[in-house]
């Protein structure tokens, strides 16, 4: 294992991403139409170091701030937002281990997944409670299924959730991929996100021993709990932000390359109509303002970060309002941008084989997760009556 | 030929159009992710005698109004937004035939369409000049290529425009798709109306007979004159607003039969949430209001198709603002209405599999042709000095 | 009385209603400032005869259908949104005389209203239940408040509603408005629809004799039932039209006349300008649909009318439906209409002096009545389920 | 003249705008009515030292940089929109005379404006070339009218801009409103920002000495050149966004006071009804997105200052596309929050006497300067071409 003996900068992790998202952006195209795991691109991503970007210095890994995973997020998602979205989720069990896992938990798993660079699965959704799983010993045994378990396909490492059979209480636990009994199903169809996995994974029997198991050791419910939320808000933030500066740049590059005057438009190219500037404006000036409440939730966000259990619930309060603000505003930002970049770029644009419409079909299916209407529903109250949102899984 | 002795009624038309709808809905999504030609399709349509509705009785046909041959288009789009449109393309040629056609040739097109029942395909798109016709005696030798040709996969007859090499003057025919030396390419690619066949047709020293071709009698323009472009306004017009209205249906059918209520929500079954109830009547106003104008639009084009040449240019004017009224807002609403359906069904609506995101596709594609922007410009131009657009070949 | 021997056409009086609001579109700028009543504006249609365009042409009236009623609201909007108000509820008294009335009533209100050309008021609130009535033999002695008393100020005779102090039932009942106890507030001050008088009528023991009181004679509930609010639905919906219509026509008249050509526009004049017709064609095009759909509630109103009592609960729930998504589409699209105005006539047309902010005042204030919100979750869940909504006072 | 000895914190000037705005708060609805010169209002700025907040510490003023300054203009434009107005364009004069004044002129009127407090109006509408001046020696006498002279009623000193009667060039002096000749016309009648005094000023026979002329000592165009068009798109961003602001402070205040639970909604209060809260949540998110772009503006602008005449063409170009970004994007938001905070509040909060509405009137005529179409141009040409506005006064 070769420990990284100094922290690299920010710069140099967001730089790497940036010349990853343009490797990845040859074949995105493909990949959306073809859908399944990025086999190629998790292997680039293993190599470049980029999956150890969060891991704790003195473990070998970058140390890096979350304003800065998240970063990673929306230079990844610019080229290919289920990219990002993978990169995003990956570092999701990495966080949890932080905060939950014991000593000898974090220096086994963070030190090996540097050593080895893993690529970490999350079959964890709270949401879905078909997985139970039955004490044996001091060791689980898990059978059934859960869903939306996304980049479990490719990956190294799960983070798996299941329930006590018996006391019913959640119980959650990392194990490799590969351990027997454990079925990935491949069957993720999205619409858009298409290589993100996001299918089902079946557990036949599955044994989780004891130091594979994740024992919560607080006590009580602080400003911290539920800080996964939190992230997860941030991470389909990113992915958002990522999504609508791609397709402007996409569609920049082709209304400069392609794009036919309209005939009765009295200039000689595309790139000349006022109206056509008028139009990339509008675009532009809303993702300036979503990107600008994005970077404000980053920052806050290092901020909860760096005093962890110490967060006070009105700092907690405070900073899911804005991460919920920041993510709606994204997604609604993102599908208009979307939607409307065919109007810049006009009816040639619009093949199956340039796949434009890959950025609208990944915002689309990815802002249905958790719906707008009940995160301004959050967020309104406060503004209301100053009352925060209850910490949970999705406030 | 069984000549239809006695004329039907418009319901009987659109009510086989509904039924025949039906049947397309049921592979739609399979053949929106096949593309290609939809085969079985036109045959149905072929058998249904819905193909020669529009051709005058005495021809033996439906003797169909404009504005029924609009309403077959909106209810075959409902189910299929291709087939609405190969259907509303189909009769630009018989409706050129009835306009310049000679009385010989009017006999000829139309008593064989009805026995037949041809379905033709438009190799006729005016900006495209890269097609020759070189005289040859009274007829002409024709080679070159014409993109954005709907409809000729599949097609029996083709109208078919190129341009005479000496005096570069626009010629227009009629001839069998499989005359010796039409290729037709079907290299259609569209992220939308997939089954459209609007790619390519080479032609390699076709021929054209001189009873095949279209002597324009017309000595002088007349309102009348370009009244192919306000018929086009109209279908697509009628191909958004059905695109829009099957939307909404299907997303009912699935909230009703497959959403989930948001953990949120306070209610049992998503049906019940107040705010999914918004959304729908927010969706459904909006397409509401254009299928109105829609369907003003289609009895004032009633009223200039029974004047012909009487057409004045104020009558002509008028309409077109209307047309193009029409056109921009059900395409707006469709787009909206296509994007934001997915809000009311939730995220697991959102697969490959139901392929849902056609109905954007499809509206999404057919809304670039003939951007919004200069229709606007003539709509509020002469809201604002009372000046018609310029007749012509988008106005 | 000089019975009207013939019956007029609508055409003659929507023209009256066009030439009296040119003459009310003098003073409107004044009026709106000055709020109050609208009293030589009251006396002008008096003098017009437009006030009994509705009553049965049996007692002397207009015998107008609704949709002409609708359609001067519409006219009388365009120039001044309070007058097509209070034209449209002075109507709705002699509605509820036609619904319920006596014989007896319905000849004396009916003729002595044409006679006298009587302007009614509403004091009828069914929200408001402040106001009380005891019975006092056959006669009522009726003490309190009424609010969004519209019309009251400068009316002839005015439409009241109490509850009966001891079985609170709701009694409904005309007098003359200079009865004895009653005092006018004049209290209104919206900060739009100005001139409607919506404020208090004060009732100080307040005589309402046997034949003033309207018994319903009505049984049962049919799909006739809450006619009334469906009405209001219309009425303000033709308010809306005729304010987004008078907005566009006013801007034009000042873009014509006044605006300067932006320095960078390249045009001599602005309307030259094709930006500006653009906006000009993105209202007018909203307009045009909200207005198709306005039109096919009018007519639907008709139909319901002409059965009456014959109305079967899915026609009258069809209706609902459909003059609630026109009321509110047309509420959208005038809000956005009189304040996208400004955009198009430049920055010197926003002064106090031209007025010009009166039309989005008035749409705004009066599309707060009944919220938005509520109308489409009706819209929505008949969409959705098929429900429609139960008949009642909102629906 | 109490030099300040210290200089003061950024949060000491942004806390006592925020107490004056609570002043200012109490009768702004009055004053709004009233339009004329918020005289007391001047003099509580006079009194409060916000006036010298920009002036450098040398000369006795609190040295603040811009980014305070813009931030003091929207703090007052949360309770008054003029006042927030007349502050920012108190120190364009200030700025100008950094920029070109001389180490005499800087002395005596940096100093003199501390000392007195003075209040700036601003005379130099670059727009309005009808002011004229004569040499006579080594002054000018200054004949004309000049419009849109936002400040000058009730100013002490005014910035003014004419054009040499035989060179044409333009010229800037400073003069004491006072001075002889000056006619402060208080013609203003905007239909909002009703106390900017933005009306004329006339100039019958006005001697401006030598010493009070500016003489710009740069000798070519840097990227400094036309900073005030600079300042300008920023000034009017931040009264967007404290309009907005104060709109939505306002707004929950009303709804929390006052506002009834509609008949459907099935909560005792209106505070409580989910739909309210989504709808706060909508407003809210949006001045959020505009607020961050705005607050990034302000540091741009800060370093932009820092560099002076070292600014490059590039950093020039960026900035002007950020501000004019930041400008669209606060002026559309702060129109959407301004219309839609009725919704939120419910038909009785439309009231004349209640004047929410002049939130929107503010709002609407402050947006129409510099047509948003024309900035978006600019921003989208960018976008698309990498070429950056030409500096000029609306670039």
């Amino acid at each position: 294992m070769s420990v990284t003996t100094e922290r690299k900068e920010a710069a140099y992790y967001i730089d790497l991403a940036a010349r990853l998202a343009e490797q990845f952006a040859k074949d995105a195209v493909e990949r959306d139409k073809a859908g399944g795991t990025p086999t190629a691109q998790l292997n680039l991503l293993r190599e470049s170091g980029l999956l150890s970007a969060f891991i704790p210095v003195q473990y070998g890994g970058g140390g890096q701030p979350w304003s800065v995973i998240l970063r990673i997020v929306r230079e990844l998602s610019r080229a290919d937002a289920s990219i990002g979205h993978l990169y995003g989720y990956h570092c999701l069990p990495l966080t949890r281990l932080y905060m939950v896992g014991s000593e000898e938990q974090k220096r086994y798993y963070f030190t090996e997944s540097v050593r080895n660079q893993w690529f970490w699965g999350n079959s964890g959704n709270v949401m879905d409670r078909r997985l139970l799983g039955k004490r044996d010993g001091n060791r689980y045994i898990v059978n059934g299924v859960k869903g939306f378990s996304s980049g479990s396909p490719g990956s190294d490492y799960l983070s798996v959730l299941w329930w006590d059979e018996e006391t019913l209480e959640p119980i959650g636990g990392f194990i490799p991929t590969n351990r027997k009994g454990v079925v990935v199903c491949e069957d993720w169809d999205g619409m858009g996100q298409r290589q993100t996995g996001s299918g089902t994974v079946r557990y036949e029997h599955v044994i989780v021993d004891e130091h594979e198991i994740l024992h919560s050791t607080n006590e009580k419910e602080t400003g911290f709990t539920y800080i996964i939320a939190l992230l997860s808000f941030n991470i389909l933030t990113n992915v958002f932000i990522g999504s609508a500066r791609g397709a402007i740049t996409e569609a920049a590059k082709y209304t400069l390359a392609h794009s036919r005057p309209w005939i009765a438009s009295g200039v000689e190219k595309a790139a000349d109509d006022p109206s056509i500037h008028r139009q990339y404006g509008e675009l532009w000036i809303q993702v300036e303002g979503a990107e600008a409440l994005a970077d404000l939730a980053l920052d806050k966000f290092d901020r909860i970060w760096e005093k962890q259990e110490a967060t006070t619930p009105e700092e907690r309060g405070e900073a899911s309002i804005l991460f919920q603000s920041a993510n709606v505003l994204a997604g609604n930002v993102a599908l208009e941008v979307t939607s409307r970049m065919f109007e810049v770029m006009g009816a040639r644009s619009a093949t199956a084989a340039q796949g434009f419409d890959r950025f609208w079909r990944n915002v689309r299916t990815h802002t249905l997760h958790n719906p707008a209407e009940y995160k301004l529903r959050q967020v309104g109250k406060w503004v209301l009556t100053g009352e925060y949102p209850t910490p949970g899984y999705y406030s």
